[in-house]
Protein backbone atom coordinates (compact mmCIF):
# COMPACT_ATOMS: atom_id res chain seq x y z
CA UNK A 1 0.00 0.00 0.00
CA UNK A 2 0.99 3.63 -0.15
CA UNK A 3 1.65 5.82 2.89
CA UNK A 4 -1.00 9.08 2.13
CA UNK A 5 0.43 12.39 3.95
CA UNK A 6 -1.04 15.87 4.02
CA UNK A 7 1.56 18.25 4.67
CA UNK A 8 0.23 21.90 6.70
CA UNK A 9 2.88 24.33 6.86
CA UNK A 10 1.96 27.28 9.87
CA UNK A 11 3.56 30.06 7.84
CA UNK A 12 2.29 31.80 4.64
CA UNK A 13 5.15 33.80 3.53
CA UNK A 14 7.19 32.99 0.53
CA UNK A 15 10.69 31.97 2.10
CA UNK A 16 8.85 29.94 5.17
CA UNK A 17 11.38 28.10 6.84
CA UNK A 18 8.34 25.39 7.31
CA UNK A 19 7.45 25.12 4.29
CA UNK A 20 11.07 23.91 3.11
CA UNK A 21 10.94 21.74 6.08
CA UNK A 22 8.26 19.95 4.81
CA UNK A 23 9.39 20.16 1.09
CA UNK A 24 12.64 18.67 2.73
CA UNK A 25 10.84 15.89 4.46
CA UNK A 26 8.78 15.33 1.00
CA UNK A 27 12.41 14.84 -0.92
CA UNK A 28 13.17 12.26 1.66
CA UNK A 29 10.58 10.37 1.96
CA UNK A 30 10.16 5.73 2.25
CA UNK A 31 9.56 4.27 -0.70
CA UNK A 32 5.87 3.66 0.21
CA UNK A 33 4.73 7.11 1.49
CA UNK A 34 3.81 9.78 -0.08
CA UNK A 35 3.14 13.88 1.05
CA UNK A 36 1.25 16.57 -0.79
CA UNK A 37 1.10 20.12 1.00
CA UNK A 38 -1.94 21.28 1.48
CA UNK A 39 -3.04 25.05 0.94
CA UNK A 40 -4.61 26.82 3.85
CA UNK A 41 -4.29 30.24 2.75
CA UNK A 42 -7.39 30.33 0.78
CA UNK A 43 -9.56 29.56 3.53
CA UNK A 44 -11.82 31.91 5.12
CA UNK A 45 -11.89 33.03 8.50
CA UNK A 46 -14.01 30.25 10.64
CA UNK A 47 -17.31 31.26 11.35
CA UNK A 48 -19.57 28.89 12.64
CA UNK A 49 -22.72 29.98 11.09
CA UNK A 50 -20.80 28.84 7.17
CA UNK A 51 -19.31 25.10 8.85
CA UNK A 52 -22.74 23.92 7.93
CA UNK A 53 -23.95 20.59 8.29
CA UNK A 54 -24.27 19.97 5.10
CA UNK A 55 -21.04 19.33 3.26
CA UNK A 56 -22.08 21.40 -0.23
CA UNK A 57 -22.95 24.76 2.12
CA UNK A 58 -19.34 24.53 3.39
CA UNK A 59 -17.26 27.23 1.39
CA UNK A 60 -15.45 25.54 -1.46
CA UNK A 61 -12.01 26.11 -0.16
CA UNK A 62 -13.05 24.18 3.14
CA UNK A 63 -14.76 21.39 1.38
CA UNK A 64 -11.42 20.42 -0.84
CA UNK A 65 -9.04 21.06 2.59
CA UNK A 66 -11.24 18.61 4.51
CA UNK A 67 -11.62 16.26 1.68
CA UNK A 68 -7.69 16.29 1.49
CA UNK A 69 -7.51 15.49 5.07
CA UNK A 70 -10.13 12.64 4.71
CA UNK A 71 -8.10 10.66 2.17
CA UNK A 72 -4.70 11.03 4.14
CA UNK A 73 -3.64 8.58 6.30
CA UNK A 74 -1.46 10.99 8.57
CA UNK A 75 -0.84 15.03 8.79
CA UNK A 76 2.40 16.06 8.89
CA UNK A 77 2.24 19.75 10.76
CA UNK A 78 5.36 22.07 10.29
CA UNK A 79 4.91 25.27 11.68
CA UNK A 80 6.61 27.87 13.52
CA UNK A 81 5.71 29.49 16.56
CA UNK A 82 3.89 33.25 16.94
CA UNK A 83 3.73 34.69 20.61
CA UNK A 84 4.52 31.09 21.93
CA UNK A 85 1.44 29.84 20.63
CA UNK A 86 0.08 28.29 17.27
CA UNK A 87 -0.31 30.29 14.22
CA UNK A 88 -3.90 31.87 14.08
CA UNK A 89 -4.07 30.76 10.79
CA UNK A 90 -3.00 27.19 11.22
CA UNK A 91 -5.32 27.13 14.11
CA UNK A 92 -8.12 28.17 11.65
CA UNK A 93 -7.37 25.33 9.21
CA UNK A 94 -7.71 23.01 12.26
CA UNK A 95 -10.96 24.87 13.22
CA UNK A 96 -12.21 24.43 9.86
CA UNK A 97 -11.71 20.77 9.65
CA UNK A 98 -12.64 19.87 13.58
CA UNK A 99 -16.74 19.80 13.31
CA UNK A 100 -19.33 17.67 11.98
CA UNK A 101 -19.92 14.27 11.28
CA UNK A 102 -17.44 13.76 8.87
CA UNK A 103 -14.97 15.83 10.84
CA UNK A 104 -11.79 14.40 8.93
CA UNK A 105 -9.35 14.91 11.77
CA UNK A 106 -10.93 12.50 14.30
CA UNK A 107 -8.72 9.55 14.93
CA UNK A 108 -5.99 10.37 12.67
CA UNK A 109 -2.40 10.24 13.40
CA UNK A 110 -0.33 13.67 13.00
CA UNK A 111 2.85 14.23 13.74
CA UNK A 112 4.73 18.18 14.77
CA UNK A 113 7.83 19.75 12.90
CA UNK A 114 8.64 23.46 13.80
CA UNK A 115 11.59 25.75 12.49
CA UNK A 116 12.52 29.05 14.23
CA UNK A 117 15.53 31.53 13.63
CA UNK A 118 15.18 31.54 17.29
CA UNK A 119 16.89 29.41 19.94
CA UNK A 120 14.08 27.23 21.23
CA UNK A 121 12.64 25.08 18.03
CA UNK A 122 8.96 25.89 18.68
CA UNK A 123 8.90 24.15 21.76
CA UNK A 124 5.91 26.27 23.03
CA UNK A 125 4.08 25.75 19.54
CA UNK A 126 4.18 21.91 19.85
CA UNK A 127 3.01 22.13 23.46
CA UNK A 128 -0.09 24.14 22.72
CA UNK A 129 -1.01 21.37 20.08
CA UNK A 130 -1.09 18.64 23.18
CA UNK A 131 -5.06 19.91 24.03
CA UNK A 132 -6.20 20.55 20.68
CA UNK A 133 -4.68 16.59 19.81
CA UNK A 134 -7.02 15.79 22.83
CA UNK A 135 -10.16 17.33 21.81
CA UNK A 136 -10.01 15.79 18.78
CA UNK A 137 -9.22 12.13 19.01
CA UNK A 138 -6.19 12.38 17.13
CA UNK A 139 -2.90 10.14 17.13
CA UNK A 140 -0.28 12.46 17.80
CA UNK A 141 3.36 10.84 17.08
CA UNK A 142 5.87 12.22 19.41
CA UNK A 143 9.30 10.62 19.22
CA UNK A 144 11.58 11.56 17.65
CA UNK A 145 11.16 15.22 17.83
CA UNK A 146 11.89 17.63 15.42
CA UNK A 147 12.49 21.35 16.47
CA UNK A 148 14.64 23.42 14.11
CA UNK A 149 16.25 26.15 15.75
CA UNK A 150 18.45 29.07 14.37
CA UNK A 151 17.06 27.82 11.09
CA UNK A 152 18.93 30.83 9.01
CA UNK A 153 22.00 28.28 9.80
CA UNK A 154 20.40 25.03 8.99
CA UNK A 155 19.01 26.19 5.33
CA UNK A 156 20.72 27.70 2.34
CA UNK A 157 19.62 30.55 0.70
CA UNK A 158 17.78 28.70 -1.97
CA UNK A 159 15.62 26.61 1.15
CA UNK A 160 17.27 24.00 0.92
CA UNK A 161 17.88 22.05 3.74
CA UNK A 162 21.71 21.55 4.43
CA UNK A 163 22.20 21.18 7.86
CA UNK A 164 22.61 17.07 8.51
CA UNK A 165 21.86 16.14 12.07
CA UNK A 166 18.80 17.70 11.12
CA UNK A 167 18.49 15.77 8.02
CA UNK A 168 18.81 12.62 9.75
CA UNK A 169 16.21 13.52 12.63
CA UNK A 170 13.60 14.56 9.72
CA UNK A 171 14.18 10.98 7.83
CA UNK A 172 14.42 8.78 11.39
CA UNK A 173 10.90 11.19 11.96
CA UNK A 174 9.28 10.25 8.95
CA UNK A 175 10.45 6.17 9.18
CA UNK A 176 8.81 5.98 12.84
CA UNK A 177 5.79 8.06 11.22
CA UNK A 178 5.40 5.91 8.49
CA UNK A 179 5.60 2.67 11.13
CA UNK A 180 3.01 4.21 13.46
CA UNK A 181 0.81 4.62 10.96
CA UNK A 182 0.99 1.33 9.92
CA UNK A 183 0.94 -0.18 13.23
CA UNK A 184 -2.76 2.00 13.46
CA UNK A 185 -3.60 0.31 10.45
CA UNK A 186 -3.02 -3.81 11.46
CA UNK B 1 -10.25 60.42 32.37
CA UNK B 2 -11.66 58.34 30.00
CA UNK B 3 -10.48 54.73 30.16
CA UNK B 4 -10.94 53.81 26.55
CA UNK B 5 -11.25 49.54 26.06
CA UNK B 6 -11.17 47.64 23.25
CA UNK B 7 -13.08 44.53 22.96
CA UNK B 8 -12.38 41.64 20.98
CA UNK B 9 -15.23 38.51 20.19
CA UNK B 10 -13.31 35.46 19.21
CA UNK B 11 -16.80 34.15 17.73
CA UNK B 12 -17.41 35.42 14.24
CA UNK B 13 -21.04 33.84 13.99
CA UNK B 14 -23.77 36.53 14.16
CA UNK B 15 -25.83 35.48 17.12
CA UNK B 16 -22.01 34.88 19.06
CA UNK B 17 -23.22 34.47 22.84
CA UNK B 18 -19.24 36.15 23.43
CA UNK B 19 -19.75 39.39 21.03
CA UNK B 20 -23.20 39.52 23.35
CA UNK B 21 -20.98 38.95 26.64
CA UNK B 22 -19.36 42.03 25.45
CA UNK B 23 -22.39 44.00 24.62
CA UNK B 24 -23.62 43.21 27.92
CA UNK B 25 -20.37 44.64 29.40
CA UNK B 26 -20.82 47.47 26.91
CA UNK B 27 -23.87 48.42 28.99
CA UNK B 28 -22.66 48.41 32.56
CA UNK B 29 -19.16 49.70 32.19
CA UNK B 30 -18.37 51.93 35.11
CA UNK B 31 -19.17 55.58 34.01
CA UNK B 32 -16.31 56.49 32.78
CA UNK B 33 -14.88 53.56 31.09
CA UNK B 34 -16.25 53.27 27.16
CA UNK B 35 -15.69 50.13 25.04
CA UNK B 36 -15.63 49.96 21.24
CA UNK B 37 -15.81 46.68 20.25
CA UNK B 38 -13.40 46.60 17.67
CA UNK B 39 -13.83 44.00 14.35
CA UNK B 40 -11.08 40.85 12.98
CA UNK B 41 -13.25 39.56 10.48
CA UNK B 42 -12.23 41.30 7.89
CA UNK B 43 -8.47 40.27 8.73
CA UNK B 44 -6.58 38.92 5.92
CA UNK B 45 -4.66 35.50 7.18
CA UNK B 46 -1.58 36.60 8.47
CA UNK B 47 1.62 36.47 6.27
CA UNK B 48 4.67 37.79 7.57
CA UNK B 49 5.51 39.23 3.90
CA UNK B 50 2.71 41.47 4.48
CA UNK B 51 3.67 42.78 7.81
CA UNK B 52 5.69 45.63 7.05
CA UNK B 53 7.81 47.59 9.11
CA UNK B 54 6.56 50.54 7.70
CA UNK B 55 3.08 51.05 8.73
CA UNK B 56 1.22 52.28 5.66
CA UNK B 57 2.69 49.30 3.83
CA UNK B 58 0.12 46.86 6.00
CA UNK B 59 -2.67 45.20 4.87
CA UNK B 60 -5.78 48.63 5.80
CA UNK B 61 -7.91 46.42 8.13
CA UNK B 62 -4.57 45.41 10.01
CA UNK B 63 -3.91 49.24 10.36
CA UNK B 64 -7.21 50.02 11.23
CA UNK B 65 -7.04 47.45 14.35
CA UNK B 66 -3.37 48.06 15.42
CA UNK B 67 -4.65 51.89 16.27
CA UNK B 68 -7.45 50.99 17.69
CA UNK B 69 -5.52 48.67 20.29
CA UNK B 70 -2.39 51.14 20.57
CA UNK B 71 -5.44 54.11 21.59
CA UNK B 72 -6.92 52.04 24.06
CA UNK B 73 -6.32 51.83 28.09
CA UNK B 74 -7.13 48.18 28.02
CA UNK B 75 -8.15 45.20 26.21
CA UNK B 76 -11.35 42.99 27.21
CA UNK B 77 -11.41 39.75 25.30
CA UNK B 78 -14.63 37.47 25.07
CA UNK B 79 -14.44 34.26 23.02
CA UNK B 80 -15.36 30.33 22.65
CA UNK B 81 -12.95 27.60 22.80
CA UNK B 82 -12.37 26.08 19.90
CA UNK B 83 -10.58 22.39 20.41
CA UNK B 84 -9.20 22.92 23.87
CA UNK B 85 -7.39 26.14 22.47
CA UNK B 86 -7.85 30.16 21.24
CA UNK B 87 -9.89 30.24 17.76
CA UNK B 88 -7.65 30.71 14.74
CA UNK B 89 -9.75 33.58 13.81
CA UNK B 90 -8.77 35.60 17.03
CA UNK B 91 -5.14 34.16 17.34
CA UNK B 92 -4.67 35.61 13.57
CA UNK B 93 -5.66 39.36 15.20
CA UNK B 94 -3.50 39.15 17.81
CA UNK B 95 -0.36 37.80 16.14
CA UNK B 96 -1.28 41.08 13.40
CA UNK B 97 -0.77 42.86 16.27
CA UNK B 98 2.03 41.28 17.85
CA UNK B 99 5.30 42.81 15.82
CA UNK B 100 7.16 45.57 15.07
CA UNK B 101 8.08 48.97 16.80
CA UNK B 102 4.99 50.24 17.09
CA UNK B 103 3.33 46.30 18.23
CA UNK B 104 0.13 47.75 19.73
CA UNK B 105 -0.20 45.13 22.62
CA UNK B 106 3.32 45.37 24.07
CA UNK B 107 2.56 46.38 28.14
CA UNK B 108 -1.00 46.35 27.28
CA UNK B 109 -3.52 45.68 30.25
CA UNK B 110 -5.93 42.64 28.97
CA UNK B 111 -8.88 40.94 30.42
CA UNK B 112 -10.29 37.56 29.16
CA UNK B 113 -13.90 36.71 29.83
CA UNK B 114 -15.41 33.50 27.93
CA UNK B 115 -18.75 32.18 27.07
CA UNK B 116 -19.85 28.56 26.17
CA UNK B 117 -22.54 26.33 25.68
CA UNK B 118 -20.57 23.43 27.22
CA UNK B 119 -19.70 22.69 31.08
CA UNK B 120 -16.48 24.16 31.84
CA UNK B 121 -16.57 27.94 30.98
CA UNK B 122 -13.58 28.25 28.02
CA UNK B 123 -11.06 27.61 30.61
CA UNK B 124 -8.96 25.82 28.23
CA UNK B 125 -8.78 29.00 26.03
CA UNK B 126 -8.49 30.86 29.10
CA UNK B 127 -4.84 29.09 29.80
CA UNK B 128 -3.68 29.23 26.71
CA UNK B 129 -3.69 32.99 26.67
CA UNK B 130 -0.86 33.16 29.32
CA UNK B 131 1.98 32.16 27.44
CA UNK B 132 0.75 34.38 24.46
CA UNK B 133 0.14 37.41 27.14
CA UNK B 134 3.76 36.26 28.51
CA UNK B 135 5.48 36.70 25.02
CA UNK B 136 3.89 39.67 24.35
CA UNK B 137 4.91 41.31 27.63
CA UNK B 138 0.99 42.25 27.89
CA UNK B 139 -0.64 42.76 31.68
CA UNK B 140 -3.03 40.36 31.88
CA UNK B 141 -5.82 41.01 34.63
CA UNK B 142 -6.49 37.65 36.54
CA UNK B 143 -9.16 37.73 38.91
CA UNK B 144 -12.47 37.75 39.29
CA UNK B 145 -12.72 34.99 36.31
CA UNK B 146 -15.16 35.22 33.60
CA UNK B 147 -16.32 31.64 32.78
CA UNK B 148 -19.73 31.46 31.37
CA UNK B 149 -20.80 27.96 31.03
CA UNK B 150 -24.28 26.63 29.79
CA UNK B 151 -24.73 29.75 27.49
CA UNK B 152 -28.10 28.67 26.48
CA UNK B 153 -29.07 28.96 29.92
CA UNK B 154 -27.70 32.63 30.73
CA UNK B 155 -28.76 34.75 27.73
CA UNK B 156 -32.21 35.28 26.39
CA UNK B 157 -33.62 34.11 22.84
CA UNK B 158 -32.47 37.94 21.92
CA UNK B 159 -28.66 37.59 23.30
CA UNK B 160 -29.71 39.58 26.00
CA UNK B 161 -27.26 38.58 29.28
CA UNK B 162 -30.38 37.80 31.82
CA UNK B 163 -28.46 35.21 34.61
CA UNK B 164 -28.14 37.52 37.48
CA UNK B 165 -25.20 35.73 39.06
CA UNK B 166 -23.29 36.39 35.66
CA UNK B 167 -23.96 40.04 35.24
CA UNK B 168 -22.57 40.35 39.15
CA UNK B 169 -19.11 38.82 38.47
CA UNK B 170 -18.71 40.98 35.05
CA UNK B 171 -19.82 43.99 36.81
CA UNK B 172 -17.26 43.25 39.46
CA UNK B 173 -15.20 42.42 36.13
CA UNK B 174 -14.92 45.58 35.15
CA UNK B 175 -14.72 47.19 37.77
CA UNK B 176 -11.43 45.67 39.42
CA UNK B 177 -10.44 45.89 35.38
CA UNK B 178 -10.89 49.22 35.57
CA UNK B 179 -8.91 49.89 38.58
CA UNK B 180 -6.21 47.83 37.47
CA UNK B 181 -5.76 49.93 34.54
CA UNK B 182 -5.58 52.85 36.63
CA UNK B 183 -3.21 51.56 39.22
CA UNK B 184 -0.66 50.70 36.24
CA UNK B 185 -1.10 54.67 35.13
CA UNK B 186 -0.53 55.81 38.65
Amino acid sequence: MNIQLVGLSGSLRKGSYNTALLQAAAAMLPPDVSLTIAAIDDLPLYNADLDKPAVADRPATVVRLREQLAAAHGILIASPEYNYGIPGGLKNAIDWASRGEDAPLRHKPVALMGATISLWGTVRMQLSFLPVFQYLSMKPHYQPEVLVNEAVKKFDKGGNLTDVATREIIAKKLQSFRQFILDGLA
